[in-house]
């Protein structure tokens, strides 16, 4: 404990009601033991650092002038809420977030009444605040009793579709309602888009006001004596000034900005809004993203993302890693590929760091694309660059993909125009848990006609699919690949173009085949040498197409096995269940096979390591084995002997 | 022929080519025929005849001044492109719209080289330009060549989320496009949302403008001499009129509102905006659906979906039914159950007339929410209301609900809360094609966690499935329905409350189980019936659960027949999938079972009548009986004998 900074006034806090208690300058004491306390958890858990420091204050702020659970704060994207969870009884357990077992790195319904609304993906706080708002007035029946419902959203998230589709109605609906735009200009990435340059102006000329300019836009707020006199001065400055146009246009007051470093601005506009607002209400606050710890500040992503570190030198631990991660690797064979065909050009939505394309954007500005947090634009924008003869690989992870899952069946593959559809972080992901797994997109692609559907199995394979991708052109394909490092396999120096729709025998054997579809395949060769031990030698199988099924592979195997075995990381409904519908329709089950499916598990897994998290779903090399041995009936043929 | 339209300078029209010839006062004489030839192709064929007559103008200029198919002309949802169709050499099939191996009612990529994107769900237009702007500036190689991209979009479409992220995409690309909104205050239904506000109060004061004014916004594109005090005028101008100021702050250049019934107005815009446009830029268009046909002008929707109808009286011909619709039947079970339950409540995204929610929205207004074309926010406003203590139903076609997939697996099914999903054109949906088609949902819900899926045999089944949704708190439940009229079965007085997760069997039998989930159990009746006939009485069993699974039920049917076949109206990956995942765990294939999963085909499968599109998916009672045929090998067996 002797690392943990001192903080007598937090020390007091069991829970939001603790707040009331303490005077003005007593919170803004507070808010400083919460940036050092926060600071101190992250620097041992690792996690998202910058955005919560970002909304020290506003966090303090909320919880002293609102009353959750009652009020229901909702953090969009969620990121930032680890002072949220030190302020609302969860600081003794804030030093194991994002472990197994511990506090999740995002608010979580089932973690604590103060977490109303779960998230992980951006842009749904305005939505659920809504939801929120309606249900109060029509006298839903909530456990934590209703009261204001506020979403705080940042301006990365702001520039989704849906944050806008919600702002649109909450608009029409005219409940009272709060939206707190949290802008410190940075999503992940700088933010992108015609908004983001619209909220810059808006600060641009005068970038904290005092109470009455910031609330002009909402002139129902000031208390009486001002009202008229600021009616007319509203009226004059509307046009020239910025003004908050384009959220009253949409039908919110609109008011700010202000410094959201700044409790003697947010303490007495909160308290305002809360005694007055009546309809809907954006409180355009201003804030830095990693404030007030410089190593974050002074980083390129504003201390995103860390590992763990020393808060003193702000050096983060990372082991050290022999394989390149798959991202890398695609990253670096889509340049290779770009090389050569200025027709390649690339799309990402506000992740060009995570998929790698950031790389690509140093080397081919003018051929890569992020269009902010807009997976639906993203995928029809990559349609419109196909229909026109580019040739789009369109970088997603696997659950942002699900954002734009209607643009890729409407617009891509009834149309079937050649997408390449890159996606990251397939499978269990680890730390961010069931929010950010990427369990469904083998599924929800497979069954579209026309999809050509790869998974690598290693991070070689992965450089192939990248030129396979990159070579086809009769329609949409998609190739998944995994968080995380490789399995360290030689690299070729350039990716091979594969042959549609076959797959690979890795390792012959007899009675039974393992047939894996991605990254299973390392523990199926695991499990095999284990059961060689015991006298029984499986076929490892590479399908690498999910789609087209590899028909003459899979018939032999079904065939010269007793039993056939299907992985994949992914739930039911992808790989497997397309082989089980190609065995049945040719009439294997007729006879008897011994067919399993082995996919993940019917559960939302909870953030672990990607390893526990397989355990979990009992997909690693000791239940491969275990499950050939069930199948085959060895114990019991043992125990016979 | 005899009721057609005298049509001369229509008649002279091959392709758009043909426009350049005529003067300006020619093109209003061809608009005029132009709106006579639709008006009397539509009562012929039926479909959507409101949109197309409120563009007749703009299609008949944008072909007239700009150079299709270099020029990319993207008609947002399509719905209004028959004019277009027309004036691009379909005339002489015209009148096959929307019937089997006929012109398509929307636009279609395979269909011409004039519908450069397809279109069917909304708002992807914009999306659409961007990407044929941004391959046009890479040099990317198109068949019909580059030249400008022009997305026309509608009041409604704007509203949607994806429209908004490629508007600010767009803004921050800057590439010369064109945007036309198409406003004529009119989706489907009324609009709704801020937005729509937003545009009313546009053209408030002064509708039509003269195009110095008009163009304020977009002082680049006036000629020089007028340049300097527009200039100036704009400075005056901004503030004291409401302006363009929302998509100016997105980066378009706004010009507008002009007359968009006024080839006067329509003509020298466009003519000067594809002189001189640089950037973004969007033209606010002003139009009334319907227009120059008094029948469809005068009725509530504006003439939006029509039967087939008479030119004179406006009397649609619709054949009579006895059966009552799915929608409405799902309607009257829900004011049913929301009339003892005050929590129940009703969310339908732009669509309250084709869910049946209209009839909700008369007799429970404030607990009915239209969020406009905006399903991501509608499925998390959703998940809101019930986290808030609702119980809200979510009423979406199958097809619609794609594009709030990511909301229901993050929202609804992570959070496990109660929202119920009534999913409406499940399966095949006839006339409007493969856009509409409800393929995918039984495989993207059934394999969430925690989702229940169920899908009604019939009308009175529907019934029992609201009641039974109604009553389910603990976590989400979907059930689906189809579109059109039910099996005429009798109707229960109310819904009752299913047994969560367990089917039933419907007409005992031997040898072979016909396990179905959804209507085509009507058609698993009469296969069994015609297959009776030849001494084979198969078991026939209504699944009603995709998830969790009737393990009973199946266990029960493999082990008492030698065959067991799964039928359902949607793609691999869903309900015959989950069975045959069940069937491998417990190890049924080991010893042989003559399973099979009648699923739809891996084919998107065009427009025609429902009936014949499942004869086109080899899914109609003659299908069943053969597929039962050709399990049990009984040709082979009677040739034996």
């Amino acid at each position: 404990m002797s690392d943990q900074p001192s903080t007598p006034l937090l020390d007091k806090v069991q829970s939001p009601a603790d707040l009331k208690q303490f005077s003005d300058s007593e919170l803004e004491q507070l808010a400083h033991e919460l940036r050092q306390e926060t600071i101190s958890a992250v620097s041992v858990t690792g996690g998202h650092l910058g955005a919560g420091l970002g909304v020290i204050e506003l966090s303090v702020a909320l919880h002293a002038v609102f009353d959750a659970p009652r009020d229901k704060i909702i953090w969009d994207v969620s990121h930032q809420c680890y002072p949220h969870k030190i302020l609302t009884g969860r600081r003794d357990r804030i030093r194991t977030l994002r472990t197994e077992g511990g506090l999740s790195g995002f608010t979580k319904r089932s973690e604590s009444p103060y977490d109303c609304f779960g998230a992980g993906h951006s842009s749904t706080s305005i939505s659920a605040a809504l939801g929120f708002a309606a249900a109060r007035d029509l006298g839903g029946s909530c456990d934590t009793g209703h009261g204001d419902a506020i979403a705080v959203i940042g301006d990365g998230s702001m520039s989704a579709g849906m944050a806008f589709e919600a702002m649109n109605n909450a608009g029409h609906l005219k409940k009272r309602m709060i939206v707190i735009l949290n802008d410190n200009e940075m999503s992940i990435a700088p933010p992108t888009g015609a908004l983001s340059s619209y909220l810059s102006r808006l600060y641009a000329e005068a970038p904290f006001q005092d109470f009455k300019a910031a609330a002009k836009g909402a002139v129902s707020l000031l208390p009486e004596p001002f009202r008229e006199g600021a009616k007319r001065a509203k009226e004059m400055l509307k046009g020239m000034t910025v003004g908050g146009t384009l959220f009253e246009e949409l039908g919110f007051s609109y008011l700010g900005p202000i410094d959201g470093h700044d409790l003697d601005q947010l303490l007495p506009v909160l308290r305002t809004v809360r005694q007055r607002a009546t309809g809907p209400i954006l409180i355009h606050v201003l804030t830095k993203k990693g404030k007030g710890y410089h190593h974050a500040e002074n980083s390129p992503d504003r201390g995103h993302a860390r590992a763990r570190f020393d808060v003193i030198t702000g050096e983060q631990k990372k082991a050290p890693s022999n394989a390149p991660s798959y991202t890398k690797v695609f990253a670096e064979a889509l340049l290779q590929e770009a090389a050569d065909d200025p027709q390649i050009c690339a799309v990402t939505a506000a992740m060009p760091d995570g998929t790698g394309l950031d790389l690509f954007d140093k080397r081919y500005p003018s051929r890569c694309f992020d269009v902010g947090i807009a997976e639906q634009h993203g995928v029809t924008f990559a349609a419109g660059l196909a229909a026109g003869g580019m040739k789009p690989f369109c970088a997603m992870y696997s659950t942002f993909l699900q954002r734009g899952y209607d643009q890729v069946v409407h617009d891509v593959a009834i149309q079937r125009l050649p997408v390449r559809f890159a996606i990251d972080r397939a499978g269990l992901v680890g730390a961010d848990g069931a929010t950010h797994a990427g369990s469904y997109d083998i599924a929800f692609m497979a069954n579209l006609p026309g999809m050509v559907v790869m998974a690598a199995a290693d991070e070689a394979e992965l450089k192939h699919m990248v030129a396979t991708a990159a070579a086809y052109d009769d329609g949409p394909i998609a190739f998944r690949y995994p968080r995380g490092e490789g399995e360290g396999v030689d690299m070729p120096a350039r990716g091979q173009v594969l042959e549609i729709g076959k797959g690979r025998i890795v390792r012959p054997g007899t009675r039974v085949a393992l047939l894996s579809f991605g990254t299973r395949l390392g523990e199926s060769l695991k499990a095999a040498e284990a059961l060689s031990a015991r006298g029984i030698t499986p076929t490892v199988a590479d399908a690498r197409f999910a789609k087209p099924l590899d028909r003459d592979l899979i018939m032999q195997l079904a065939t010269d096995h007793e039993a056939l075995i299907t992985l994949e990381e992914g739930a039911t409904g992808g790989f497997g269940s397309h082989v089980a519908q190609l065995l049945a329709e040719e009439g294997i089950f007729d006879t008897g096979l011994k067919f399993r499916s082995m996919v993940l598990p019917d559960t939302f897994i909870d953030h672990a390591s990607p390893r526990a998290m397989y355990d979990a779903a009992a997909m690693n090399a000791e239940h491969i084995e275990a499950k050939v041995l069930q199948v085959l009936g060895v114990e019991t043929l043992s125990q016979r002997a």
